[in-house]
């Protein structure tokens, strides 16, 4: 009988987050004042993060010891599962040896939780009463409320409302774990009040409800906010994706020359990719890693690299990363994760380095390489994870046509349980491909007048 | 740090199922022909299933092996973890140990997997192109919609069509696993047409889905029958479950005093229990059984032990069994696996004889239960499994009432990600509990004029 799983101990859930900022070749270019737009240091998160987090942020230590209380809670799900996907090698005749790390089996379903639960744990260490954060279709927003049940800490979760109104299952898996959820614009805030005022009837968006749920933060002493990727901290809690993959892969006696992920704001991609980036910087191995985002958000693969705000309407900081600029509007496509204009600055700064890869993938291509694994392997993609898969099969093809056998290894960040809709969607003919012409792409970016980046 | 999971590798996954019609003291009574009522033997069943699984059903060996391909497939998900909930024990201030096998990693959320797949692999042996089935919530139509698939045979549910209306989220996983689903009644078969010539606007019920997908798997060659609970073959591939979870015990250094599960048809339970029960037939050990029901649907609790049709119409054979009266309609509640008159003939055969034993809890007392655990151990439990859960936390509380450490065992047999809504209906105050009075209970088993036993 075939190995299919290789599974690890509790014992063996990572002691270490690990730091790339320690081992990058060109660390990244500091954050800029948005009024100012000189540099910032890490006092000016103060008001919005607890210190221990600020600290994570800057932290150029390659190793941060991760705190029991929280290596306890991972251990709820993890580690997490490493499969090698014979079912899917076998219908893609292919050479290559394909694995996944399956980081659906956690309670909210993706691999958010590895970073809202130490980001609840310092929060209630710190003695905070209350997080605030944003969400759009829910993955990030049931993540924490999770996290923070667990730490006892009331979470207020301002979701944007038209996903409030047509994705109910994940308000209601917050709900159930104690969380508020708002539909944003609400009337709590000024930034909603103002929006209302504009527009009663508006549908609401992510900047929108970004701009609420900090304002609530910055405005409350005990209360705190929190975000679900594109920061250092939030991506350095992610490796332990990629630290037990390693421990596995080499269990399975095997090494990946490929490593895919979803790349949205890039803590899913930095979750897996870091520690086999590490394998490169420290032995000078050529491990691939690249990063599969949407070909209708494709700032990866389209966009320019300058300094531009981390939201739509210009309240963070300036962040140097590849960016569609921030008014950019994407397609409504059902990978509500890789939404989003920016990519975070340590995964900006190692694709300008080149040191990662990055692809774009159409929906349909997406769906299509959802469907097949849904087929084989038996677990349903969420739409986020299909983009790897996109690359993945890609990939294996090309290993066919080549007639070599190279190992790929993807992260399937989660399950795709409520995002069936589009799914039915696929299968009736009703989802479409977004493409983005290069004149909507240079329009969005002619209106940035931030820093060039030299 | 504790040790939360106790887990077993692939190797370790059960060769054998466990036939506990070998260990029984009585064995259960013959079935009877709905029309002379006369004992029937296997050869009646050859319409409906492939010889093997009929061999299965009348089966008196103690082991039957697990095919190669069956075990092959089972460790897409198996073994499942064994959690220890110190969470759960902690919120209840109790001494007793709670552990939970949990069913719902399955790629189609429960236990109902482990019998779809050989019952597939079965099918396909034989050469069978079809399968057709019935299902209500979408539980049973989706494991075997994915089992199907595995097997390149073609899944036909039957769907009742007010849950096709209201449930759509599991319809969708069936056909993104390739199945037809149907809203039952349907003009494909008799049975629907003349319901339909009734009622254009019929709702369906589970009765008029088994008629239509019985029906269809009678009047064509290549086509046959499955069901996912109550039949003897069904209960036997359930046992996997507390296979490995006696061996997670052991490895625990731990035994139970007490194995709960939710009580539907039986299969749930004789997963977990009938393996354990094997030690007190060997052993002489006095490890206590307990199903847990729903009060509003108490056969176990407040039935009769006598011959009563397995379906509402009375197309099947008489089974002998603990019973409502096929008639009985049980209230709308959110568990919609464990609304079912009946039980299994062997269940009803151990509760007789006093080998196990029934407890019935009201549907505000299981979602509070829910609730708790989704609190503390992260997982939302799918609303069958609430019923278990409310008998652990009696048990105990009555374990620090007593001021005594018992183990307690618990089948977590699914997640609730498709039953979110109940949980919001919980929150909001909308559920209720549904009280069964005597007097309606007295009113449906007077309707049966089925063989009394003994």
């Amino acid at each position: 009988m075939k190995n299919r799983k290789i599974l690890l101990t509790e014992q063996e859930v990572p002691e270490f987050w690990y730091n790339i900022l320690a081992d990058m070749p060109n660390k990244p270019l500091p954050p800029l004042h948005p009024g100012t737009r000189e540099p910032i240091g890490p006092e000016a998160l103060a008001p919005l993060f607890p210190m221990e987090l600020i600290k994570q942020e800057v932290s150029t230590d390659k190793w941060v010891p991760i705190p029991d209380a929280v290596r306890d809670v991972y251990t709820l799900w993890r580690p997490t599962p490493l499969y090698r996907a014979y079912a899917l090698e076998k219908a893609l005749d292919t050479p290559a040896k394909i694995y996944y790390k399956y980081e659906g089996v956690s309670p909210a379903g993706s691999h958010k939780p590895n970073t809202a639960v130490p980001q609840a744990y310092y929060n209630q260490q710190e003695g905070v009463k209350r997080i605030t954060t944003e969400t759009g279709a829910g993955q990030w927003g049931s993540a924490l409320a999770f996290a923070c049940n667990l730490f006892g800490i009331e979470c207020e979760v301002y979701m944007v409302k038209i996903s409030y109104d047509h994705k109910p299952y994940r308000k209601m898996m917050m709900n159930t774990w104690g969380a508020k959820v708002y539909a944003s614009p609400t009337d709590h805030t000024q930034a909603g009040r103002m929006i209302l005022a504009q527009d009663p009837n508006s549908p609401g968006s992510l900047g929108i409800a970004i701009s609420e749920a900090v304002e609530r933060a910055a405005s409350d002493e005990n209360t705190k906010y929190a975000l679900g990727s594109v920061l250092n901290h939030v991506l350095m809690h992610q490796t332990v994706i990629g630290q037990e993959a390693l421990k596995q892969m080499e269990k399975a006696g095997d090494m990946p020359d490929i490593v895919v992920a979803p790349f949205g704001g890039g803590s899913n991609f930095a979750g897996i990719a870091f520690p086999f980036l590490r394998l490169n910087f420290e032995e000078g191995r050529n491990i691939r890693c690249i990063a599969a985002e949407p070909s209708s958000c494709p700032k990866l693969t389209r966009g320019v690299f300058r300094y531009d705000f981390g939201d739509t309407v210009g309240m963070t900081p300036l962040l140097p990363m590849y960016t569609l600029g921030h008014n950019f509007v994407p397609a409504p496509i059902h990978a509500g994760g890789l939404r989003y204009h920016g990519a975070g600055v340590i995964v900006s700064q190692l694709l300008k380095d080149r040191l990662i890869e990055a692809r774009a993938h159409e929906q349909l291509e997406c769906f299509e390489s959802g469907v097949l694994f849904a087929r084989t392997e038996g677990i349903i993609p969420a739409p986020e994870a299909t983009h790897a898969l996109a690359t993945v099969v890609q990939e294996a093809q090309r290993c066919k046509e080549e007639g070599v056998s190279r190992t790929i290894l993807f992260n399937l960040c989660g399950h795709g349980h409520f995002d069936l809709k589009a799914y039915e969607d696929y299968f009736e003919g009703k989802l479409v491909s977004h493409e983005v012409t290069q004149g909507e792409i240079e329009a969005s970016l002619a209106q940035l007048d931030t820093p060039l980046i030299g």
